[in-house]
């Protein structure tokens, strides 16, 4: 397994916290394009393979310009194995474009607005906005040929139901949180994981397709500390503001993230037991928590500007946990926060390269 | 022919001017409501009437609860015809609501958000956000069922070219107009509204239908004054402020609405030459410029509160016009030019009562 940060290639439009620093999620992207590829080719490979129309979704797909980037992909290579295989007429293209009905939808409908997508400007594409959360029925039955999800299926449907204040003070399972809250989570995750493939399951044509990538953790052992270190670090400096009295400890022990990070084995288990899914191919990639550093080379030693680096891991991790901190603690928290974060984060990388297990994989409906 | 007000049954969600001004657009979906059912129910009498699946597009839908109060009609409506015809099946509806990019969707998807559309909680109903002109394709060859429109399709893509400053102070088609100008906007809508109904062609199944509602004028000609009173006063008013340095003249000069309000007979001419629909159905209502106010008599006598009066009105065209006068005049204008502007049309109304005429068609594909 190889670690890699990928130079930011787009910087962002400018207007959403998210868009501006979506570095990590495009450095995701760039990981699970030759899967993407692969998938497609596999899909269009078929005597079937070349529909009258295709109809694909991006699930969670946030308001920056990375789906812009991936459909456009998408949409170019399948452009291209058509004329490989002597197709004159494309598919009809409908993309779908989901988040949860709080996303920024005006910023993305801005972005896509009279913008070619891919390569060919008079390739046929229809752009939708999906406004509903993936853990829910988005499609009519059998209608739907691939889908896509990055960075986004770590998300629960909810925090954990149960959990109360037993957790303490940390924010995530770590090695001090009690058995009760490991059971939680991954019977949430299970709960949750399961559902997004039946869903998937309804809404597919048979033979239809999925990639999804999402943060994993490389271990089974969900208490091992190295997984969630960037929630063990948040935890520690909220702890820090209540011994100051700028958070309520009450409001940090009610506090944990709906999110999991499962382990090859979990998502392996999840998929065979729903059993809608082939899993055609998993794969497994690292990416530095700094994503934006230009640093390629998996024997360099700890980066050297920890401010920057904190910076910068900080500001990627600030795009997706804001609205949800301030939600909870109040916005006025949350400047003071991810500053003090920004130090711990800036020092743990100064002592140890730390980066995210991502887990992808190829899904074919039966 | 009935002039109708209809009482404020929905006041809005607070958010947006039209969210909170939309009034008027409710009592022309209140006067189009019987139009609807009576398409559906021809269209779901047929052997292949009841569909697996059905889909649907609110054209030029907005951001307030207009938009859900119809879907809901229309949703239970084809419940019920489906009861009636013993079928315990429903169809799976899916839903499109459709506005130009820049329109709010964010307020709109928080609106719908959780909403149960109609009165069948359990019914499946899948709603997408469609940014795009309606001068434009929309959706994948041959996929549609029925496209409603409210209150839209007078606005044109663009303002007519070629106009220049050669309507002097007109902000419309007006008595001092020269022949030019009629000749432009007459055009312009000939050649929109022949794209609409290709492109909606282009989309729909055989035997799909359109119910289409917008403002039209009652007589042939033009020029006549009585169906453009509302945009006569707006120039008065901008005239007004010209002459006190307020507006510059030749903002004035080079401002024209890119709205037309067709006779029946142009309606029907451009329905026939296009060639895709035929026109099942076409009739006429008035909707009062005060169309909040609850007079349902039309021998009722000019209003008696003209300040009242005024500003229903006034709110009703804020609620569309805002924005473009904002962006052609400058932000800084728009409180003082309605504040004078709803004095102008109290004046009106004490004289003579005023409304909207509409026309409202059902429309089938061939």
């Amino acid at each position: 397994m190889v670690v890699k940060n990928v130079v930011n290639m787009n910087p962002g439009d400018g207007v959403t916290s998210y868009a501006n620093n979506s570095s990590l999620q495009k450095a995701v992207i760039s990981e699970a394009l030759p899967f993407v590829d692969e998938t497609l080719k596999a899909m269009f490979s078929g005597a079937d393979g070349f529909p009258r129309r295709w109809k694909m979704v991006d699930l969670g797909c946030s308001s920056g310009p990375n789906t812009l980037f991936i459909i456009s992909h998408i949409l170019d290579t399948i452009e291209d194995l058509c004329k490989k295989r002597n197709r004159t007429e494309l598919p009809e293209f409908e993309v779908f474009l989901n988040d949860l009905p709080d996303n920024d939808f005006n910023n993305l409908f801005k972005l896509i607005s009279g913008q070619v997508i891919g390569k060919n400007k008079k390739r046929g594409c229809f752009l939708y906005g999906l406004p509903r959360s993936f853990y829910e029925r988005l499609f009519p039955s059998n209608t739907l040929h691939f889908a896509y999800s990055s960075c986004s299926l770590h998300w629960l449907s909810q925090v954990p139901e149960g959990l109360g204040s037993s957790n303490n003070e940390n924010i995530y399972m770590a090695r001090t949180s009690p058995p009760k809250v490991f059971e939680a989570y991954a019977k949430q995750y299970q709960r949750d994981f399961s559902s997004f493939l039946s869903f998937r399951g309804e809404e597919m044509i048979a033979g239809g397709r999925m990639v999804l990538t999402f943060i994993g953790r490389s271990v089974e052992d969900p208490s091992c500390k190295h997984h969630s270190a960037h929630y063990t670090l948040l935890s520690q400096t909220l702890l820090d503001m209540a011994a100051e009295g700028l958070v309520k400890m009450n409001d940090l022990y009610s506090f944990n993230v709906p999110i999991y990070m499962p382990c090859e084995q979990e998502v392996k288990t999840v998929i065979q037991n729903e059993g809608s899914f082939n899993l055609d191919k998993l794969n497994v990639f690292q990416v530095r928590w700094d994503a934006q550093d230009n640093i390629v080379d998996e024997e360099d030693s700890p980066v050297c500007d920890k401010h920057r680096s904190g910076k910068l891991a900080t500001d990627c991790i600030r795009a997706f946990m804001e609205p949800m901190l301030a939600g909870h603690f109040g916005n006025s928290i949350v400047d003071e926060l991810f500053e003090r974060y920004t130090n711990k984060v800036g020092e743990h990388l100064s002592k140890e390269k730390s980066s995210y297990f991502n887990i992808v994989i190829s899904l074919r409906r039966k």
